[in-house]
């Protein structure tokens, strides 16, 4: 098991990622400080797979635990769901001492931690993430929320957790294109802020592909220690943090387009990524090597890195152009790789990403 | 017009206190670093009354602001009206920059605080509170949320404004009821911590009654201060911050009791501190002296101080004994006087407890 801090003043908290460490969770809680009655919120997958060993493991803490199953996909992030969600909590007669475990995926992760955000102004909670999506990234960083019908994440709140468990041994379980997803937000911190780390991954990718559980853990924390650092350094997305979004600029706008054949939020990512390192040689000095590597790699683990069209329509450049955070007049804020292991933020007028972008799409594809 | 910073790290922000400074809070939301769009969060008797002057203040930082009326009362403190709240957000396409005005009563703070807190993950929210309650006490804290069904303030956050503005001319039009209930959360501060403050409001009860603004002022920045002092000391009511909890023990007991003729919560924690001065005599040698003039001053500004019963029936009891956080085993935590302007805290057996509250409602009843 490793194990580590995240450091964020009152808000500061352990991670810890390991095998098997499901059935510790009570344990972990208890040596954590908390100790109040328990409700663990999942979907109704993870709960078949894994709901009767942490039920079994936070009896430590409380012996009839409250369990909330939510029905599995992204439709749970509602209001309606939460709702529900809170009735649940008041009829199990939860006080401000309680704790509530997400265990899941990004879906049941925001959703229970925005609950644990607003249930008598903020319980103590437990992130068991169970995807690498997850493990990797959604489960750190305070991040909690449920969708508006007009905007993904449109209601939430920065939430820490006092406590998040990675049992890498979950990851077994996942289907094939889930676990792959979970790849691309990896290799994304090995891309912006880690060569050795890159190097490393190029070497496993082989046993990280057949779910290698000591690999996974080694990876899993390398990721997490990445995040935790940045999140350290800008708790609340003012600065550093906007690095996380390599990938995503045009990750967000393929995933916006159902057309685009339902991608999944990694894979979108790591087409982003693709086109973005291909960007990234003409607008910040990434050597053509870098890029090839980056895209060699993702094609490696089964990640697919190319254009779903061959020439930008209107939709989609809405998409890329809406979010005001990532747009200054007329110029993108991208952010952009160096080389291998180092990101820049650049501004690049619309026009010229978009001719950059036609240019991939039509002639120089990333391949697969 | 009175100034002053509550000073909680990140989250610090300016207080004002005035005359006719509705027309001012687009400069002083500019002064407070705020440039973004505008919402106005009021309910239809406030807006009648000062949503034009506002708006046309607010037009300095966004020409066309959005306003959301609510219906007046505890009723709009739901999911559903919260619901609306956020489709309003979005329909005006407002972004993170946004400031949220909350413009009106504790109803009003409470709901648009947390719609603040969570649309976006959290937006800026200027409190311009229009009822002597919340310009003495909701304002100020960071307490933000609605109710469920079952319970009060279940759903919620801390969630500090940038910015509280406090204009006491708007208390002219309130109806004496409400402006009455907001004197005994005011005298509160001075029963549990001014001695002096307590000299003077007794010097100045008939220019209170007579709602001079310059008085209010004074008074209505006095009562803030204490509020900061101790929210400055105890943001997240780990301590020091239940001493504000003087009068509620028996006051939220009696509002919980429909059959008590509706009283309003200030009208109820004038009754509940009357009666926990009586038992502070008991419990914590307050001079009787000292717990007739603080009866004195109550009724001198026209509020009630006698118990609508002559003994504690089941129904109450129980409400008095359901809050787990005011109970320990078969003990109430209270908050006691020493003497006028020092408060304890101190654990009394239940049963003591009603013996004491009965021998007061059917023999003693502090007077009128």
């Amino acid at each position: 098991m490793q194990s580590f801090r995240v450091n964020l003043g009152r808000d500061s908290h352990q991670v810890l990622v390991g095998q098997g460490l499901l059935d510790q969770v009570g344990e972990f809680a208890r040596q954590a400080g908390l100790a109040g009655r328990v409700a663990i919120i999942t979907d109704s997958n993870v709960a078949r797979l894994y709901l009767a060993r942490v039920r079994k493991a936070v009896e430590l803490l409380d012996p009839y635990p409250t369990t909330i199953e939510l029905e599995p996909g992204e439709q749970s992030k509602s209001l309606g769901t939460l709702a529900r969600v809170y009735d649940r909590l008041v009829e199990a007669k939860l006080e401000r001492d309680c704790v509530i475990v997400a265990l899941g995926g990004g879906v049941v992760g925001d959703l229970a931690g925005f609950a644990a955000a607003t249930f008598l102004r903020g319980v103590a909670l437990i992130q068991v993430p169970t995807t690498l999506l997850a493990q990797v990234d959604s489960a750190l960083g305070g991040k909690t929320g449920i969708n508006h019908p007009k905007a993904k994440n449109l209601i939430g709140a920065f939430y820490q957790p006092r406590l998040i468990v990675a049992d890498v041994t979950t990851l077994e379980s996942l289907p094939e294109r889930v676990f792959r997803e979970g790849l691309a937000e990896m290799v994304k911190y090995a891309a912006i802020r880690d060569a050795p780390m890159f190097d490393e991954l190029e070497h496993a990718s082989k046993g990280i592909v057949s779910r290698n559980p000591a690999l996974l853990e080694h990876f899993v924390t390398m990721s997490l220690r990445h995040k935790a650092q940045i999140v350290e350094a800008d708790e609340r997305e003012g600065g550093l943090r906007a690095i996380l979004n390599f990938g995503h600029t045009v990750g967000h706008a393929l995933e916006a387009r159902a057309e685009f054949g339902g991608l999944l939020h990694g894979e979108a990512v790591a087409i982003g990524m693709a086109v973005e390192a291909k960007i990234s040689q003409t607008y910040a000095g990434l050597p053509a090597y870098d890029a090839e590597r980056l895209i060699r790699w993702l094609n490696s683990v089964g990640l697919s890195t190319r254009l779903p069209f061959e020439q930008c329509d209107e939709p989609f450049i809405d998409a890329l152009t809406l979010d005001k955070k990532r747009r200054k007049g007329g110029e993108l804020n991208l952010v952009l790789l160096r080389q291998l292991g180092q990101a820049v933020t650049k501004y690049v007028p619309i026009e010229q990403f978009l001719i950059e972008l036609n240019r991939i799409a039509g002639t120089a594809q990333p391949r697969d």
